[in-house]
């Protein structure tokens, strides 16, 4: 009976989703808590999620030009206070070093929450002419935020995240890196982890503290609530103005630069865990799971079984492909690998090979397919294409059937009243207006979509003259 | 004559070597000085760098079953506290976290400085039976040292590392292991960084705080001083017994796990520097090497000499190649390219356009190769391997001829004072002599080399009964 426990521990969705998405992080073993507060451990199989993440991202960015530097992680406190929206942002929730070694330090420091103002004062030394021009720089690394109240990946005080800063000649170009960056990430997220994202600008309140305008991709999670998954922010030359960071024209006239910066961090593998994880655990798109297959003996003392699952590794070996051959027993092994979200299980026994056969099972549907040996390397493909594409064909579906439109409010507030989704509405872009729909309905702005729609001509919430149509939800 | 202030600022490495340093990872772009004293801005050409550093260092790892995690980057102060040895080593030289936003923390934290006491709490916590051994975990990351000399690469602040810790059921499996991350290492250095180095044991009083036995690679710098570039440390179960790291194991016996750690820094790439270098700048091995082949257009406002530039770029698509089509001159070209390393050159006109041919140039000789249009992937292939070779030879030539054996302290001192190098020599074992040594030499013991020699009787300084051959020098 113990081999259940492992299944039987994992509360279900409908049941209580905040606690299933915690059963899910520590018994798929992708994070564990540590002695630090606020702060994980990302476990082996949650930092190859990450790993497969950064490469292909890594891939993507290079492809544009990007170059990847590193910065140091310590920010001194003049420097962070030279932009002053963004100081007021972010002073409140930093972590201060205040000693080095035996000694106070004359000036405290704070560990880097973002890297605005490290890349600023690098620039300032480093462009000095138009032929200095674009820097289009990122780095890997960690970030701290001294945040109250945490979760596993969607809010820690220290995560993992990549943080691109570029500097421009004009401010045209930084308005294309700006959306090109964006549309990088929403892409990703299509193509790789399969999950549909509404792209658009963030209001001037929840805009990215000192930039000119904050773009963003937001997820819808199976429980309804929102995700923002990355950002993409336009500085126009206010940090160069504050930093003083000009270059010399081509004609010969002294010029501010023009900035943005963009990020994703591992908040996006909690993404990938709302939208796609089921009762049984994590189910994880084929082209980020770091396990593809997972190939599992039944009976595999009988001779020549494990053989043959070790030979089928071989045959498999241009996919991630592994042999649970620990002594564990087969039904064991299963919802391990369910609960890992790992695509495809190869199920391999006496009779299969007697027949020459062996069954697949696929971790979204269940669906089990059984294929000639001869046929498997074939079979496997596209059972893995198939798989990536109704992920994301069911992730599209959830967030059709979970947006609503509201006209007035009435049916606003009763829409968030009963169910959970996007709702889009006309907006009067006001934010006194914006705030109280906060205040009252709970409910966020999550963005002004690209592709925007004229539902009314008023503001569904004061019924003035409406100037946007917004995305709103409440949001993790 | 500004095209020449480029070559003309380096400093020749016999003028003043340690300048000559500085001049090149300034020049070669790969660092800045940061506004956070004794940190770096590590720049694209550097960071390049490291990540081919990292990647080939990563793949073999995970050949050998090394899986990667990511562990807080602080520590608690009361777990930093638990090994006794380790804390006298590192306490005096943390950088302290005191306060979390704007609130006074209850207990400080210190910014990692390496993460032994972190993984030693997760593994308390994850490590049960003998079935979850072994544990063979490893971060990419950075780490905080407050140092009071800072050089760039060799000793900073904060610097980027890898470090692995391991938790074994037995004290053997625990040797191999940090014998076989040495040999990685050390076959890491010399097939891909074409350094040679040296592998032994520390002494006592060089090993790492809190280890049972600390193994090190040693290369020698063209200046004849040593760097310690790699280590790799047995833990016993010393660690294991201060967090109570137990296991059941198949004798259904409670035990404690035997543990290794082992790490390789952004230093190494100051032993690149420091080995291959020239006084036009950076050698960089092609294996290494970000950009491996640079283009240089001459004449290339002619027609049909960028177009061919682009072509030769197209057909040399499966090496790292770069077209330099910047509106410098050709001499211009030829020194950045010298000046960043890269490892050949290959120079193409009109006139060779007509002739079907280039001229490739070799940065380490500077031999110049002319070569038929059809033949070039075939020579860049070829020359690319012979450069490869040629430095790892040079450079086993220099440690070769800068090692010297000394019998008695008379040679041992005049060697010293008047070569610099290593100097292989008999040791009595005592920590009060290896002591006098570096208190009245300033030298130090480098390592114990696992091919020891029996050269005398007698230590080299005191003359009691000797035990062990040592390698001693100056070290960065």
């Amino acid at each position: 009976m113990a081999e259940k426990k492992l299944v039987e521990a994992i509360t279900s969705m409908s049941e209580d989703f905040a606690q299933w998405y915690t059963d899910v992080v520590k018994k798929a073993e992708l994070i564990d808590y540590s002695n630090v507060k606020g702060c994980m451990v990302i476990k082996p199989a949650g930092y190859a999620i990450w790993e497969n993440i950064q490469r292909q991202l890594d891939e993507r960015f290079k492809a544009t030009g990007v170059e990847n530097v590193y910065m140091p992680m310590f920010i001194p406190e003049s420097l962070l206070q030279k932009e002053k929206d963004h100081v007021e942002g972010f002073a409140p929730e930093v972590a201060w070093v205040t000693h080095g070694g035996l000694n106070p330090l004359q000036e405290r420091m704070c560990v880097r929450p973002t890297s605005e103002t490290l890349f600023c004062d690098f620039y300032k030394g480093d462009i000095h002419s138009y032929r200095d021009l674009p820097k289009v720089y990122n780095q890997w690394c960690s970030v701290v935020r001294w945040e109250k109240e945490t979760r596993p990946f969607l809010r820690s005080r220290e995560f993992l995240w990549q943080e691109g800063h570029t500097a421009h000649a004009t401010a045209k170009e930084a308005e294309e890196r700006t959306e090109q960056m964006l549309n990088i990430y929403a892409d990703f997220c299509e193509e790789v982890l399969a999950i549909p994202v509404i792209k658009g600008r963030k209001t001037e309140k929840e805009k990215f503290a000192g930039a000119h305008a904050t773009y963003s991709i937001e997820a819808l999670m199976h429980d309804g609530k929102a995700l923002q998954s990355g950002t993409s922010h336009n500085f126009g030359d206010g940090f160069a103005k504050a930093f003083g960071i000009q270059f010399t024209d081509k004609d010969n006239q002294l010029k501010y630069v023009h900035q943005t910066s963009w990020g994703v961090s591992t908040r996006i593998i909690g993404a990938i865990i709302m939208v796609h994880g089921d009762d049984s655990g994590l189910v994880l798109p084929p082209k980020i799971a770091p396990t593809q297959i997972m190939i599992i003996p039944i009976q595999q003392k009988k001779e020549g079984v494990l053989d043959k699952a070790y030979e089928l590794r071989e045959k498999l070996g241009s996919f991630r492909v592994k042999v649970d051959d620990s002594d564990k027993s087969p039904g064991w092994k299963f919802s391990e690998q369910e609960m890992r979200g790992i695509p495809l299980r190869v199920e391999i026994g006496p009779k299969d090979i007697e027949a020459g056969k062996c069954v697949i099972c696929r971790r979204d549907t269940r669906e089990k397919v059984e294929t000639a040996l001869e046929q498997l390397e074939k079979t496997v493909e596209e059972l893995l294409a198939q798989m990536q594409s109704d992920m994301l064909k069911r992730a599209k579906k959830h967030l059709e059937e979970h947006t609503y439109t509201a006209l007035n409010r009435e049916d606003f507030e009763k829409i968030f009243q009963e169910k959970t989704g996007f709702v889009k509405a006309m907006w009067c872009g006001e934010m006194a207006c914006e705030e109280a729909i906060k205040e009252n309905m709970a409910v966020t702005s999550r963005c002004m979509p690209f592709k925007q729609e004229c539902l009314s001509d008023t503001c569904v919430y004061c019924g003035k003259p409406a100037k946007k149509m917004v995305y709103w939800g409440k949001a993790y």
